[in-house]
């Protein structure tokens, strides 16, 4: 019962401050890899499903830590390829408290991934091998080629009737002025190709252009939402509201739209130690429960317990096991296991 | 007017994941020495007291970093022989918010503690000059030549007059399947030598089998403890409650039996750096309490305050003094000392 | 607009155990350099203004290594001396939550800075190149030679049309038994040479030696300032209340007295990361809102919220930037910037 | 051309102390997971090979962290069974100069490897899926349960055509009083079932019994290896003498013996910074040389310059490219590469 | 007499795996700011110059550590720029012994420096400002639009008669296929700017075609030195001859060609701590002795002397003062200075 | 038939920078606590005997972590004394090759042990409770008051019949100007009190005065040391000469001269870790050699091979068994041991 899962996308070096340094007060960086869809994929092949990246890695030392990494965090890494020089990276100095987070970006569009000639990878053998493949919106900003092997890929695996999972992920940053218009049309490309979709009721506002009289964002998402859904012909849909308080903890709630209904978790509170990726791990939980075919209020609740254990381990990168989850979604906060 | 008390018990190497990693994450450990023993007779020995322990080190470079450990905690060594081959360790992966921590054992049967010889230590010789002796159940969980250790000094402490300290400290994955009933023979000759006793209603419906019909922890705490201190003769039983919070968060309450009366201390609830270790700095203010002769609330007070506090080092081992757990009984949180 | 700022004060080592440790359990320290005048100065030259620091530093390694700390902090060291042997330095090990911090001074009577002679510094010339000067209460602890240096300095800048600020800082356990009655006639020469004054009620109760019947603090500050204003001739007297919860939180609330009039900011609460030095934000929002003529409510807010920004970076120097203080004033919590 | 290779043996986790610190002046190690299959599985997939370990790990964090290691040394864990409690691990203070390493192992017999039940391994479908298997004379010194698996294992390979590789690596400390005697009739077992032997003149001496008037270790060497290649019709003898430095450097000269002729390496002299393990990569170097085809010569020289390069680099586990290697065998020390 | 110097040049980020680690096995980097221009300068101010960067850095959180950075180094940063987006870097894993050191570099062509518009600096009023100036050949491998600006500045600098240094530094990597024919015309237009060039006997062969008969390096040098600056109207040239030995020591020899007359340095073996940024060291050596007048013999005995001892300390940037260099050329190797 | 030995000295805290950075490069110090009396009493209790140290420490956290330290090192503090402020810190930046390390310390003259009152200690009573005394030049370097305390337990062991070891350790930056004059006197009475003197030529020459027409050191040691046997009436005079080498390496010989008689070490070479304490090292051998009664050769070489050990090991303080010093010399190098 468990999937042959990939995600195409970038693998990102991430050079993070110890601590609650600035770049300009200290003199070491942790180093790790990450990406979108190197999270979502370790987090699934940790649930036992099979994962696999389709990227493309520097032929360098930089590549072979990466390719090193990947395979540690338990990433098949048969659809890599090594070419091109350069790795996409970012640096990142944590906040704290009443302190926000910064992140720092290299030129990631001169990496191996957003250089890769057109007949880098092998689509349809690729589409022939998976059952599902993820997607997510950083990708689709980074350029037209890229954008033309998303939407490629994505036919092929359609074709060959895997299912397409895309995470709309919109980053304000990546698309520069007027980014929702340039972004709009690409969006609509993949929300048509992809059988499970992230977002939430403000990539409807705002990317899509989607109107609403409602002023709370729990109304405007149970009117817009439904609207996606059928306009896209997309059969899951699920994002979270995340609210952030000033004693560096987070509220968090999700939410699953199937069969023309809603399904909402509890709103979980919880003391955050590694923000990011952790919206990586929701989806993780998504699409485990879509995959074993979890009612949608176990579907929902796991994917929101995933995402909040996600903010309690440092790196990108989900850790969880299926078993650690599901104990989170039903006991205490414990004592130490010894 | 102050005492000398010895500790019967095992050293154990902590190696710890430094910050919030799980070991699979890093590649660096923090290492230092404890076991309940250790922590309770450094405790002690920063009160003022003369503190031994009464345990056996590997003759290697790894026993010898445990014996230098112990001298820098304060702890005469005269009573430590060293022998055999392995020290017990565990491996320590720091919880954070919704994620427990866990501990991770190595094989501590093998160890120079739990294989040494019959006639390794001179049981009478080290009760003459000693004038309280402490065990905890840990041990007692080990093998049966220990267990006959343990009796075998507490008797010759009694012998001589000496006090004899018990902590039940039931650990169920040290006893494995029907572990409470292997148990309870074993807690019953500890508790019939034992003058001070830790523990609370738990480990009186569990392991020594009561039953009360009483459903809140409080009320099953005052109906069965009295009842324990009367079938075993033991002059005083104290303990906590403990309560977990999901904001990295604990509360603890004190109790003390004594002359057929009970004192609790406020519920204290407090930040929490390090948990292990500070169930033996409640007991070693407990024991200080009784060692001095301070009336029952200043002892319970003094202890639970010696907990809070031994929640905010690192490591297992207290490390307040005296003045210090005296000053955190009376004043709120203070600004920096300078 | 923007001002020739500097600072007379001597510059400390700083030596920290990492994290939560003490000195008797580590063996690693950080360390760095600060003091309130490279504090106040280096938070004015974020905010665009130009910094320099009076003081004087060894002639060796360590004298070396402070220089280049200075200017890395963005402080124009051309009034620096190099002379003398010593640095005075602390040992700051970090409390948690119930257990408060401890700071352990080496001898700083010693230093290089407090045993310049006489004609150290050239405070004429100094005075002509400079807008203000920034003195504080623990310079004027030191010895007489330094409370002399102050003083002078002081009449030069105001008598060449500077701005003189004054921060009262007074600390117990510099000025010994009797110390309030040794410090008065001190502070009194500074307050009658300071246009800007940090205090708050307490300064007026301790040092000046006045009194009041209302019991609440801020009864007692809105009786007890303008009297020192009017005493002194002061235009300005800013300071806070601060609160400390034992959740590693801390309440703050910032004052400013100026034209007859107080105003007040928000109480604000938040997350403590490092406490040391916070008050030095203060003072740095306080004066930059007066020197580029903030209204009074802009000032006291800006100043409120770069003493919060301060607790939550490591060291004691501030790190802010006007921007990002401005949009603290403004803003709820962010999500990570990237 | 390139092979599937898999080694059977024991993954040992290291605890290093950093620097050349003694366990106690320290407080952190350093930790990583090796093992000689391990060693020399990982070297061989670097070369272009397939490489899988066959063991057992416990099925816990531990465990799991040694799994993430091998992945990320680029070892295939498809044959690895999780299983049992305890990995065996062994602690290292690096000497210096005149100060020799030391090293300190927990009680490596109750690991999860060395407990295995019988039936833990299929070794029927694993001799098919290889070309060739690796073991040394450290696992054969384990247990009786342990020796009966690799000599099946080395039968089962032997059977479907594979090739069978014994590094004999006699370690006194681990067969005890009279281990020569107790050892010779497993290492005469595993020389009868092996195609390419790893040893020296020393085992035949002190191991297999055999005698030699020739007092110099090289007239010592070329009486014997032939002796030994006849008796046990073994296809490739080859192994090193090394010579130890009193600055840190080490001197190498491997040799091959193979269709009844030597060849040598040249006297390699070179630097030392970890020595553990450079002993797996001299026979990578030789294993590949004959899966490859090289010639003799060519063989020797790479299994020297492979053993030499990793003396340069930390841990036990060889990371040189085969370009690597064969840069090492033909230029002189080069500047950086930039 | 001592002089206004400024480095038109690119500020580098270096991220360095630390000890000897590759980056597949770490997961820490130290990084500092450095590039050959920040060396030549800061090694200056050091010997009392007063040194400038002319640069651009981009306006985020890298490009203000940059400048802290810069700041720390004792570099005035008045003619430094903000703006633009990336900065160059490259990781750094450090060779031992037999296994050369590898650098792999990021896009430094993307960086705020390489892609300043053409009006960025005010080139004639930093030419009114300085006494000199340094350029290098990475700065001339870059793009054309930085080449017409080194050659402005050069042009402006020459015109108010300051002196122009010129470090002919030839990277294969960075000129790319048929490097030196694409970079003969840029390197021929530098010389006949140049007053002080770094180079020696290989610059003349490859760069500027230069032909000889001569087989040994020395041969070559005493041969076409003399005709270099013959051709382009050099004042003085100077460079080294280096020499790496298998024991991590370096042999290095300087020369000095000025007034038609060589002469040489000592031959210098040392043992080697960091390479990276030697041969600026030398630089900044020869550039003092010229500015201050030494003879020459002094001039290159010195430089060697700096280029020695900047091997001895971490980073790319000489630390030595003045003093200890003139000590370093005089005595034999000191114990503990205390 | 081992001794108690008790040493009268200073606790310094060496506060080391890392790796070979400078104080201007880091921001993190290594600490340990160290004096030529801890070192030389904490190696005689590795040989086995009872080690105490009279000393005094800080009554602040600072002496807390000075005494956990002396007890980790195995010292027995009965005789330390805590009071007063300050403790004698002293910083450390290694050296490399060509590069001499720097010590920069702080104000010891204000240290607790520097100004104990003449009270402080129990002369009487502590010669009662040992069997020799160890005194270094250092501490007679201090101030009056420290002489007179020497001088007073030099002679109540003396008169109790224990032994009095000197080791004249001259360090001219302790004596200041006109040093060896300032310092003789006190010389000659600690030289007319003690019987096992540690020394060279230098100290014969530089502080005693005498002189000679030899210009070899060796020619000096054999004319001027029996002379001043003679003149002081001293049992035992030993010492070294050390020999330092541009790589990294130093040489060293000891003498030991006895009963009229020179005996000589081998001149060892060997590399060099951490020079600092080694001296230390040598008098711990000499001395333990002379309280067991090792015939002279065995003494010198047992001293010189101590050592050359100490040069090994990181700290001041060395670390080295009876056992591993015997092993060191008679062997050569060995391999790693395991």
């Amino acid at each position: 019962m468990l999937k042959r899962i990939a995600a195409f996308g970038e693998v990102m070096m991430r050079l993070q401050v110890p601590g609650y340094d600035l770049l300009s007060q200290g003199n070491t960086l942790h180093y790790s890899f990450s990406g979108t869809g190197v999270n979502v994929i370790s987090a699934l092949t940790r649930f036992g499903h099979s994962g696999q990246l389709i990227s493309r890695l520097p032929a360098n030392p930089l590549g072979d830590a990466a390719a090193a990494y990947l395979r540690k965090l338990g990433i098949d890494s048969s659809f890599v390829v090594q070419g091109g020089k350069y790795l996409g990276l970012y640096f990142l100095e944590n906040g704290f408290g009443a302190r926000p987070s910064r992140v720092t970006y290299s030129n990631r569009l001169e990496s191996s991934f957003n250089t890769a000639p057109e007949e880098t990878y092998d689509f349809a053998g690729i589409a022939g091998a998976i059952d599902a493949v993820h997607f997510c919106g950083i990708t689709l900003a980074m350029n037209e080629g890229i954008r033309q092997q998303m939407k490629s890929l994505a036919r092929a695996v359609k074709q060959q009737g895997g299912l397409v999972i895309f995470d709309c992920n919109y980053r304000p940053s990546l698309w520069g002025e007027d980014g929702y218009a340039k972004a709009k049309s690409h969006y609509e490309d993949m929300l048509q190709l992809a059988d499970i979709v992230l977002m939430n009721e403000r990539d409807a506002l705002f990317i899509l252009g989607m109107s609403t009289t409602k002023e709370q964002r729990e109304e405007q998402l149970v009117e817009l939402i439904p609207a996606v859904a059928e306009q896209y012909q997309i059969s899951v849909i699920a994002g979270t509201h995340r609210y952030i308080h000033s004693d560096n903890s987070h509220s968090l709630r999700g939410f699953l739209y199937k069969n023309q209904s809603f399904t909402f978790s509890d709103m979980l509170t919880f003391s955050v130690y590694d923000r990011i990726g952790a919206g990586d791990a929701f989806t993780s939980g998504i699409v485990h429960g879509e995959l074993k075919g979890f009612p949608p209020e176990k579907t929902v609740r796991f994917a929101a317990a995933a995402g909040m254990l996600a903010h309690t381990v440092s790196g990108d990168t989900p850790l969880a096991s299926e078993e650690e989850i599901l104990r989170a979604m039903t006991e205490s906060v414990g004592d130490v296991e010894r």
